[in-house]
């Protein structure tokens, strides 16, 4: 149940024996199954959730109904309503199962007190959102300057797996593009 | 010099006496006159740069030479083209200054000491992104969802200063919006 979180962490720092005991106490184990909900917008974000196996996704639905898809998050990566997290406001984020999952939420609480009791954490979570940041902005610039294609075609060369995986409809939706589309790229 | 940057720190960490003697090894000072460019779009953004006093902003330029103001920062703030510092890649923003300015430059190197040798820094730089990936977010949701004169008005609201500071033409960019519904907006 931890290993993927584990390998996670030991790809940005160094973890003692003593952590790794140590770090299991301060997550709650949970299972969703495909298609059951995480978080509502409306509803306060209060865990960060590490899919441990699976995949979720996030997103907001607009006044017509249509979901925009801000995040897919398999194994090994992080989801939440992070502004609603960390300053205690309403999420504006849905998150969900996109297939049955295995996740490890983080409360607040123990968030903070994680990283007083295993200071190498500041340094985890300093480089992943350090991360974070970095993606946020080439994701911004990408979807100004790149065709549908090189969105597509750069999004297959990072995660090669992926159109296996997730449904056409959410990478579409997560490209801000059309099944139309990736249909007519596919037929090259 | 340094009066600011401690300050900046302070309100996220504490620095004992000896933290406060080894930090300013690791910057560098520099004066920026007025229009002055640290950065231009083609190099590689070397440092992270501390505003102590004055004003930048970090912007693109459109291929019809139009300036689009990423960030504004003065007293306190961070400004760089992070993508391009964090993985030496070149820079798409240019950054200048909006008045003469003095400034704060941590180098990689220094970057990734200082975080080895005053280990709380990691705590202070997860604090920063964790709350610049919070700002991050609501400038993307407020650019979708409010209209100019919400925009206007909320910022001036967070930063009081800045119609008497920053230049109307500036404050127009970086929110998106033209100089004519500012002076409307002001007009009321």
């Amino acid at each position: 149940m931890f290993d993927e979180l584990y390998q996670q962490l030991e790809e940005k720092i160094s973890l003692s024996e003593k952590d790794k005991n140590c770090i299991p106490n301060f997550f709650e184990t949970k299972f969703l199954r495909k298609k059951q909900l995480l978080l509502q917008a409306g509803e306060y974000c209060r865990t960060l959730a590490f899919v441990s196996t699976g995949a979720l996704k996030s997103y907001t639905i607009d006044e017509k109904g249509i979901e925009h898809i801000s995040l897919l998050a398999w194994e090994g990566w992080w989801v939440s309503d992070f502004k609603s997290f960390i300053s205690d406001e309403k999420a504006i984020l849905f998150i969900d199962a996109i297939e049955d999952s295995e996740i490890l939420l983080l409360s607040k609480s123990n968030y903070e007190q994680l990283l007083i009791e295993v200071p190498s954490m500041e340094r985890y979570f300093r480089i992943l959102y350090q991360n974070s940041l970095v993606t946020k902005d080439r994701r911004l610039i990408s979807s100004n300057t790149y065709t549908a294609e090189e969105k597509y075609n750069h999004l297959l060369k990072m995660y090669p797996f992926i159109s296996q995986r997730i449904p056409q409809i959410l990478i579409a939706s997560y490209l801000g593009i059309t099944t139309e589309t990736i249909s007519r790229i596919k037929k090259g």
